[in-house]
């Protein structure tokens, strides 16, 4: 398999863990977004939507990261990323997003450029967007993680869930972006846990070779 | 079942069209944003994150409608709103979210009420948001619609699916706020025809009980 990656992209931060996670070796292809190399005609063409990640099986290009990793679920069971039962399938989707639909499109560095741009914004407008829609879409998060995450080292039951694999990526911009995190102990200690996973410790941005 | 609902909510309307496709009869229960029911203690004890719809299964209640449909497909598994193979259910996963990750969060009531708000936008400016974002994601959707939507019909393959019941509710929003939609023919083609079935029709904002 290839991906087509970007280390500091959150959305690939997320395949890149589940990866490991299924223990599946990968090319990594890197697409850098300050060359606006995602944007370009011939990335384009393997993926209309023209955003990162998306994953090359044998010719067959996969895009949204969430839909990458239930592929990944389906194609490579074990172990499985998420509950054995409908309910609990449920949960975790909602939880995974909460953080992929309510947070993180938000946040995109396309977003961002618009608000600088056409909106005029400056950095503390920016910022102050930023750590508002975290906060928002943490506090909902953070009352479903105490209800079921009965160990504090996984979002939902005993085991690494796409839902996890949604939590350390965004807890890294949370920091990065200097948010208040002392609300949300239950996620704090969740991602703290997730983060000591070598799957997960050997996906983060800094660790890529594309990162700069 | 009971949903928890809101007649011009595009993430409701989708658990509307999909539990009408499944022949599900619900109780609806309706949130009136404009009097912020939906962010009331009441309502953010039964769903903390606060946003329409929840789905209440025996007391069991369910949030994020993607989460809330594919939970609907395993429990009531016919007609299948997703294809028989990895590779199909990626496809139309990817197209669905397309919608629900990239372009409808960016244009959710809360997003449109911080930027006239907090950022002091006139209505112009964020009318122009609102259409930027549905033009950038329908470029991406309207490529992969026109190589897999062979009979412009449905999105993907022969029948109804996931991604059908997320563009229909998006294309609703897209001629509310008049956004040029001639660029993408297929999904146009294709939402026609999605707009007269029944289990569409019987799901539309308008015809709703609590619609005003």
């Amino acid at each position: 398999m290839k991906l087509y990656t970007f280390f500091r992209s959150s959305a690939a931060f997320r395949v890149r863990i589940a990866l490991n996670v299924k223990g599946v070796k990968y090319e990594p292809l890197p697409k850098a977004f300050a060359k606006n190399e995602h944007r370009a005609a011939d990335y384009l063409a393997v993926n209309p939507q023209g955003l990162i990640p998306a994953l090359d099986v044998d010719g067959a290009v996969l895009s949204q990261s969430l839909a990458i990793i239930e592929y990944l679920d389906e194609t490579h069971p074990t172990p499985p990323l998420l509950p054995g039962d409908a309910l609990g399938r449920a949960r975790v989707r909602s939880m995974a997003q909460a953080i992929a639909c309510d947070i993180h499109p938000l946040n995109n560095l396309r977003v961002l450029n618009y608000l600088k741009g056409d909106l005029e914004q400056d950095e503390e407008a920016v910022n102050t967007w930023y750590r508002h829609w975290i906060t928002a879409g943490f506090r909902g998060l953070e009352a479903q993680a105490s209800e079921f995450s009965s160990s504090q080292r996984f979002l939902f039951g005993d085991a690494v869930s796409l839902a996890d694999i949604c939590l350390v990526p965004q807890m890294f911009n949370a920091r990065r972006f200097k948010t208040d995190l002392t609300p949300f102990p239950t996620l704090l200690a969740v991602s703290t846990h997730l983060e000591s996973l070598p799957a997960f410790a050997a996906a983060r941005p800094e660790v890529q070779p594309d990162a700069v």
